[in-house]
């Protein structure tokens, strides 16, 4: 072969298999995307039509086996590894959990092997708090290992333990600070978590983006929408933000958000400005809440590009410098595992040179 | 006529006629209920399936016309009147506002009237808050009149302005300590009510019910919910309360909503009890907002027994005194004000002596 080519050989088949989406990846040896496929055969989906584990299971792979077919013809063997909720005791096998404090270099220790025709497939477990406030995620922690590689300093995703310990000796107070580091993931259960180097110290859950659908789906609110919340923070937005600012604690959220039907009533919000204006009650209650149990003066936002948006005027309202890491974190912390798992190599498998 | 029956004549067709419910009674010529009519007819199924305004007016005429044909057949000519959504813009005819602070006696003097058929239907105005804070009252204005007629010393009820104002003059604090009261009427869209004597001074709106209908049909809390909440406030709904009272301001609602998943995850909350932990929750912040911005004693409670009953235990926890009404108090409500109208008198109609 070439010496032009190989870095092109494809290398591992990266799955986050969510709720409501299905995002594949094929990735070359040195982790770039070759190729991708999206498709709205999210987790539940499957799993509501199947009536046992056992159909489940097949569902999940008959669905695997249609939407990676090429892929899997032209490069039998291939790795494959498979992250959220497709990990789930409602997915295509139970991956488990890590329990936190966790190091996220642990999840390659911890996959869970099913068989899918040919080929196998590698299940990411979740990670899941217990303890007064019990939580899980499923999906985002390879975001996470994304995020991490994105935007660490080199010391902070390398660092060895002996080399972190080293680090607090020296000023125990600057290098915990230094260490320490909010990563936000918004969407529909948008989760806040709270780092330690590469260790995830704990992290919680708020229901902002479900909530934000069912209003507008589904509520009085929605009969007055016309249209859903723009690609970016409007001035509509921010009034949402500055209200639920300046009124959250006192009214709460259940008469806050009715507002957006007495202000349509009184002819000050106009149908097509709900929508913004419910994602700004939203996601200001969500932001100053989060802020207020655990404040960071810095935070990394990982997410589409409408929805970091969204969160980077919420944030920097609050005073937070936000640092941005795009949604392709997923297939990043997905190589990143293959790596430390040993299902993916820099150097380009041996049958693929043949 | 015999002498113990003439009490017993029809004076007064009342329709509660409401957003999902059309509730109707045939009343006598005291007030007393002779027949009840239900319905799942509400405003809005009508208001969906017409297109235009005459088409909406038509089915609401038709529709009261088949549900309370037998008792305008027997009783030609009976007064109607007809409170709740069926007075909005989207309803049988727009029948207005009166803007607070306004006086509820003065609901019967701005009447709307629509003909039906052989029937005259005479709409009941809704209550409007204008300023920073807008917000409508529609329906709840005649079980407000339902419950003050309950509640009232007497003296508030039939105060005039003059002895109104002597007693303000004796005394001004106690006695304005005295009239004041908070009426909350919960529901789909909670209200909570402020009363000056028979003046309503203002009031604001909680989603609350609306949200718990969303959240338990159609999130992913819903999916592990097995059954409604149950008749009453059971210790899982105080569990809501307090988890709601203690984490509530720190973690915010989008945040501690979904606890009712992780800690089924946990095992420590089981499916039967999701539905009564997500009541307490979104009652408990209710509840807590708005005693926060307009504290009160005293609330005088107005609704079904097992609402009732739910806010009745959020309340006396944060140390307020409950007094319930029932929810009959919009066929009580709807007779004073067609007593004021003129509409029906205590005297039994000549026509029906005959």
């Amino acid at each position: 072969m070439a010496d032009d080519a190989p870095r092109r050989d494809a290398a591992l088949v990266a799955l986050d298999w969510g709720t409501t989406t299905f995002r594949a990846w094929l990735l070359d040896g040195t982790g770039a995307v070759l190729d991708e496929v999206r498709s709205a055969d999210g987790a539940l989906t499957l799993s509501a039509r199947a009536d046992s584990a056992r159909a489940r299971a097949a569902a999940f792979e008959a669905t695997f086996a249609r939407l990676c077919r090429s892929w899997l013809d032209e490069h039998p063997g291939i790795p494959v590894l498979c992250s959220g909720m497709a990990g789930s005791n409602l997915g295509w096998a139970d991956a488990g959990y890590l329990d936190v404090p966790a190091e996220l270099g642990g999840l390659a220790y911890r996959l869970t092997v099913v068989p899918a025709g040919d080929s196998v497939v590698h299940l990411v477990p979740g990670l899941r708090a217990t303890g007064a406030h019990p939580d899980v995620i499923r999906g985002e922690e390879v975001q996470l290992v994304g995020a991490l590689a994105a935007t660490s300093t080199g010391r902070d995703a390398a660092a060895t333990s002996d080399e972190r310990d080293a680090a607090a000796t020296s000023d125990e107070r600057d290098a915990g600070t230094d260490r320490r580091r909010t990563v936000v993931l918004p969407g529909t259960h948008s989760k806040w978590v709270r780092l330690d180097g590469g260790c995830v110290a704990g992290f919680s859950t708020a229901m902002t983006g479900e909530l934000y659908g069912l209003l507008l789906r589904d509520s009085i609110l929605g009969r007055l929408a016309e249209g859903e919340a723009g690609p970016a923070a409007s001035d509509t937005f921010t009034w949402g933000l500055e209200a639920e600012a300046g009124q959250g604690d006192e009214r709460g959220l259940p008469a806050l958000l009715f507002t957006a039907r007495t202000l349509v009533l009184a002819d000050r919000l106009a149908g097509t400005q709900v929508a913004d204006y419910l994602s700004g009650l939203l996601i200001g209650a969500e932001v100053r809440h989060a802020l207020r149990a655990e404040p960071a003066d810095v935070v990394t936002l990982c997410g589409s590009p409408s929805t970091t948006d969204r969160y980077r005027v919420a944030l920097e309202r609050s005073g937070v410098m936000v640092r941005a890491v795009g949604e392709d974190a997923a297939a990043h912390g997905l190589w990143r595992v293959a790596l430390d798992a040993g299902l993916a190599s820099l150097d380009t498998p041996e049958e693929q040179l043949a």
